[in-house]
């Protein structure tokens, strides 16, 4: 497509061109925290810029989340994506428009959005067999309900943060099977979850179904998430209601939230679903996405799980999700669960890839089965852009800290 | 103990005597939702009567939800309670405080709170030993970790829904064992769970733990509350991540929210715990609840669950809650799992009450083992009062209504 070029220095052509545009909620020395769209190495104040235009709906910048703009729905969120472009491309509007824009090394970025309520699903195929295969080596890898629903289950909304925010180490009961009793103390097998954030932007009413069709309805946008777990925490607690505090203490979000409409160019057929699910998710066509991810530990790739490997796709998430009934609320947010592709370096955790802690693996000179303190995880995002090139998705990252007593 | 005795018609010596002061949001034909105290059968309009005394934090009965009042913390709510107690018992304040009485019949009840994080327990052992024997009958009633820590985990927050509410029967996937494939229809075994809800009042920082002795600085008040409980669409979902769906299309709570003062009379010994459980555990003194709970269908009383029988106190549910760092927000609910005592008349489910859906119990000439369309379910709830009597809690209702296809 021939898209129009921006006159933001050093943006047309980055991974933050007119074709990516992800919001997020920024502070600045002297002012309030208020919403702004990324362009290049720069922040768009865009509640400024919306009062000259006298934009109607400039209220929603002013604000400490994206709730309010995310709320607007899909029709006037198209719109106001179209005037940033044109504010950015449009030459005859850069007089105006390049006051507003801050460098980002002079902002400060905040949580960007109120998270309603946050369920976490278990889609990909390969992480799933994973772990079947480390924890239940005698039985079938996938158990009989998963690939005829998305496995999912509610997480904690409270404690999702920011990227950025350190991690601290929780404490808690576990037992080993050899154990007589349960002992109290610091995790002792912390771990990461590289996952992919999905945000609702407008709700339902109670008794509503989101089908499949209505997901991009109802959907404003992606996001980087890392689901930290507390391995020996979970194991010994999670029989039969579930994850509970192995989880509960962090789940970590990037600060730019990309919208719908800049992964165009981003989806892609599923791998494949045998058997035929049932009717409420039942997909056509290109229903997956293109997204790579790459995982950094204190500065070194471990992982580059690919996204497009995923077995379950975000609609049908979605779908699931209202199919009960239960309604959806702007800022709700799912996440698609550890993404993990065919092979041993595209695993999204460290239980894989130390497959059970039994196999440590490299992280530049030193090795590693679990995080300890002091550890850096950074966890990256691209996909194609509309404009031809790759867009980068906010990343997310966090430092772990030791446990406090 | 000698309680001053309240000037208002029909309140002293009833169940809504000055000694319970329940708080909830009304609203009325011409005005906006707000926050009120129950005393008999009236609703004291807290605001107008806030304002002529010039309290300072007369703001927080302007509100739509009870949260400003409970983030008060327990110190001025102290305060709060012993201004309305003086309001209703001194004849002084008759003249002015009188207008301010609305007859409960010209009120009409609202969600009493607005719902941060929602974690459901599981603290009754003989409702876990119940749901142990139906459906593993050849194994322990009870799985390993039990009685070790509160099973929980975390419910959704957003379909919360006041008393009166009408609950639709929720669609769903669900597979007998015998069916080669699951198939997609309304819930044929809906379910209620009796239980007792426990609101956060102020919260924590991250890392923060909440411990055994600060319950009652952090927690507000409690409220009755029905989980209502789709059992085919949660046996075919559960393993290995716990109910979703199966839970997620709605949870009732009762208007009414009794702070925690009200129930000093009511603390009794926990049944007892063996093996002792860790220390962040460890209770001293009386740390359970002596409350009555009657459960009614269609107007037929069809069990008498006693809260005194629960395993897992409330200051426990909470300490383990927050043990690993985990943030609680004012407003965060947690309730206790269904109350199920010793006997078949005291379970408070009809999973147990059918034992498994195959005894049918009588409700009046009828006879149920699962909730079918029409029927009515009203959970009564009664405690000790500081005066002598006995207070009620507030009562949570829902009606079935056929699923909507």
């Amino acid at each position: 497509m021939t898209a129009p070029t921006t006159w933001v220095t050093g943006a047309a052509g980055s991974a933050y061109d007119v074709d990516n545009l992800p919001y997020g909620v920024f502070a600045t020395a002297d002012e309030e925290p208020r919403v702004g769209v990324r362009i290049g190495d720069f922040v768009l104040d865009l509640a400024p810029a919306a009062a000259t235009d006298l934009l109607e709906v400039a209220h929603v910048f002013e604000q400490q989340s994206l709730n309010p703009l995310m709320a607007l729905g899909r029709e006037r969120n198209a719109g106001v994506r179209q005037w940033i472009v044109s504010l950015l491309t449009d030459e005859g509007e850069r007089a105006d428009v390049e006051p507003h824009l801050i460098p980002l090394a002079e902002v400060e970025m905040r949580m960007p959005i109120e998270v309603g309520d946050y369920v976490d699903f278990y889609a990909s195929e390969h992480h799933a067999s994973n772990v079947g295969k480390i924890f239940r080596p005698d039985q079938a890898a996938l158990l009989p309900n998963w690939k005829h629903l998305p496995v999912g289950y509610h997480g904690r909304s409270g404690t999702v943060v920011p990227s950025g925010t350190d991690i601290i180490r929780p404490m808690g009961q576990r037992k080993a099977p050899t154990d007589d009793a349960p002992t109290f103390g610091p995790c002792t097998r912390l771990d990461i979850e590289a996952e992919l954030g999905f945000v609702v932007g407008t709700g339902t009413e109670l008794g509503g179904r989101v089908s499949i069709d209505d997901f991009a309805e109802h959907t404003f946008g992606v996001m980087g998430l890392n689901d930290w777990s507390a391995r020996d925490i979970q194991a010994w607690e999670y029989v039969p209601l579930g994850p509970f505090l192995g989880k509960s203490f962090a789940t970590s979000i990037s600060t730019w939230v990309t919208p719908l409409a800049a992964l165009d160019a981003a989806w892609t057929d599923l791998p494949g679903q045998d058997p035929e699910p049932l009717p409420y998710l039942q997909v056509d066509g290109p229903a997956g996405l293109d997204i790579e991810i790459e995982v950094l530990l204190n500065g070194h790739v471990v992982s580059r799980p690919p996204y497009r490997t995923m077995y379950w796709s975000p609609a049908q998430m979605l779908a699931h999700m209202t199919v009960n009934g239960a309604t959806v609320r702007t800022g709700d947010l799912w996440a698609s669960g550890t993404v993990s592709g065919e092979v041993a370096e595209q695993r999204g955790s460290f239980l894989e890839l130390s497959w059970g802690w039994r196999e440590p693996f490299r992280v530049g000179d030193e090795e590693r089965v679990a995080l300890e303190d002091g550890d850096e995880v950074v966890i990256r995002y691209t996909a194609p852009g509309t404009g031809g090139g790759r867009i980068a998705l906010g990343e997310v990252s966090g430092r772990i800290v030791p446990a406090s007593e």
